[in-house]
């Protein structure tokens, strides 16, 4: 019997906070989830996502398929300990890397073969395939295969590929009911930009009645307010008693305007990735530390932040950092977006438990919102 | 008046026990500093660096007069806060990166006229303006600009370089006597492989009784027996009432033999060179982390070894984040490095305290030494 759980503990509107239980511990949602997509959330350590706040990070089934292998990593007693996370792990279901990582990928009713982007081996992800991969990786929450359609999809195509998306569900859940019965397997919500499809998507994956509901096919491209329009389209249709995760959302904002949209669980490479190119996020929006105002400034990033970087260093000094191409940079800046992002989750947590979450959503636009200059792009992508 | 200090506690051969004092703390020698090349020891915090032991670091004069300038570092309140590090820094005079790094070098009585190897930009380093650098990165010791000839270099040539170097020399220290007293000047002992140049520039550099001495011009590609018998004599001739510092050196074996011949002080960018190049020192020898032998050996780096590296992950997870070049797999094997040299030097004051160097070279030698295929390569370089 499966450890996973999922508790709605209060609502405001549309947003929820809650609890998500797993056999590693629990997860206080609404959540964001960093990014680890080869077993490591670049350049930091279990011990700096503690700190940092995280309770829950995913991983990259595509990834770790090709390297180091499944295999390998259930042989050295799973991915929590292979990577020293002992904390609930999330995988996805690989589909969305072959999609846009792998070379020559062919579709079928099988799966997907593929060239694998490392080597140019050929190789086969199918829905019995990618759940064996994550029951070897043996992590808490794993997703069925599916399609990922590149924005724009005529409705035709997206029809065809929900279907497909369907019918691969089925076998995965067949495959997911072989295992141990320690992992949670979500369902994942496809259907485009088509109101009709996303309904269709939403009935025949919830009458399987899985542990939680993914939306995918979002932040791949579309314009941002539909993004929004889709996403309160989905979870206005999902059970109120699972967890609902957004897939590879996203800016601080859209967290805020998905949270409000009744998501409780996040992940993107985006505070990472921006670190590595010197984005900082701040209480009053992202600045680039490169930058030649920051040639001598002494203040801390974010002054209210308790991370390490913000802490103990200059602006100045990452900016010098980060000019002079140092590893440190990047683990610094990586570190104070990841506190960032979970700083932001644990404040809407905390206003959904005072029943304060929608003045906060109010300031929040009006603040950091407006001098970020909203959320125009989707930051959807893989780090590797 | 300099805060500066050497005590020298017990001596066993001519391997030397001491205690070097600062404004920024004491420093127990033999003492191996970490390279913060940029102000940086490349992708560790101070907090890494203390915790594995560390109590002095390095930082090279060339790299921060470039980059972010030394003005810009002594606004910003000095070298110690914009890197927060607050124990000793010894910074180099900026000599041996100039004529390694730098673009069109043209060497005068003057100073040394180059092009920066960042913008190509036309930059003149004088003993003069390298010591008010260092004045103004505000480090604890500090060294006069000097010629480095690369090896081989003729008996004349090299006469003609110690000639300049000396000159220079007598200029720096005029311009230390204008600073706040509050740094250290150690003089170099240059005359490449000539013993009767090494001997007079002993004797020239001595007789202007500076707080420590640096053996310069050694660990540039010459052999290292050649590099051993040239440290042996050096230290035979200086006084042993201060501190004696091997540039550049090295590799463990060549730390442990460099101490039987009587130096107190190290600095290298050998353990996080070769960590960023898949090499990890261990009580059994190096091991490339690459190899294929380590995909799925669950051991760590060293079973000895306190740091974070081998207390939470597997060869085979570091071997993985190599692999992928996670940024990760930089830091950890950093973090591991660092803290083998620095448990190297503390095995090295232990067995001086305890009157069993002797006893505790051999067993290196025959340890060690063998595994390690001995010392033939010099790995002096900078890192960045």
């Amino acid at each position: 019997m499966s450890p996973f759980g999922f508790e709605l503990l209060k609502s405001e509107g549309a947003a929820r906070l809650g609890r998500l239980g797993t056999a590693h511990g629990a997860v206080d949602t609404p959540a964001f989830m960093p990014v680890a997509t080869q077993g490591s959330v670049k350049s930091l350590t279990p011990t700096d996502l503690r700190g940092a706040g995280a309770q829950i990070v995913l991983a990259n089934t595509y990834h770790l398929f090709l390297r180091p292998g499944h295999e390998v990593v259930r042989d050295l007693g799973g991915l929590h300990r292979f990577m020293d996370w002992d904390g609930p792990i999330l995988t996805d279901s690989g589909g969305f890397q072959v999609f846009s990582l792998a070379r020559l990928c062919t579709v079928g009713d099988d799966g997907v073969e593929f060239r694998s982007h490392v080597d140019g081996s050929s190789r086969l992800l199918s829905p019995e395939s990618s759940i064996e991969i994550q029951q070897a990786l043996g992590v808490d929450i794993i997703h069925p295969l599916d399609e990922c359609l590149a924005h724009p999809a005529s409705e035709r195509d997206t029809e065809r590929s929900l279907a497909l998306t369907l019918r691969w569900l089925a076998r995965s859940l067949a495959a997911h009911r072989k295992g141990d019965g320690g992992q949670a397997l979500f369902g994942i919500v496809q259907g485009g930009v088509s109101e009709g499809l996303r309904r269709r998507a939403v009935e025949e994956t919830c009458a399987l009645g899985l542990d939680g509901y993914a939306v995918g096919g979002l932040a791949v491209g579309e314009p941002t307010a539909l993004m929004y329009d889709l996403t309160d389209l989905v979870t206005g249709l999902l059970p109120a008693a699972r967890p609902r995760y957004l897939m590879g959302v996203g800016k601080p904002l859209d967290l805020v305007e998905s949270v409000a949209r009744g998501v409780d669980l996040f992940d993107c490479v985006l505070p990472t990735r921006n670190a590595r190119n010197g984005q900082a996020f701040t209480r009053d929006g992202p600045l680039s530390i490169k930058q030649a105002r920051f040639v001598r400034d002494a203040a801390p990033l974010d002054r209210e932040c308790p991370c390490e970087a913000c802490r103990r260093f200059s602006r100045a000094y990452l900016r010098h950092l980060f000019m002079t191409r140092e590893l440190l940079a990047y683990r610094l800046l990586s570190l104070h977006n990841v506190t960032f992002y979970q700083g932001l989750m644990a404040e809407m947590r905390e206003v959904l438990a005072g029943g304060r979450f929608g003045a906060f959503r109010a300031r929040f636009l009006q603040g950091y919102g407006v001098k970020s200059g909203g959320s125009e792009d989707n930051p959807r992508d893989t780090e590797a």
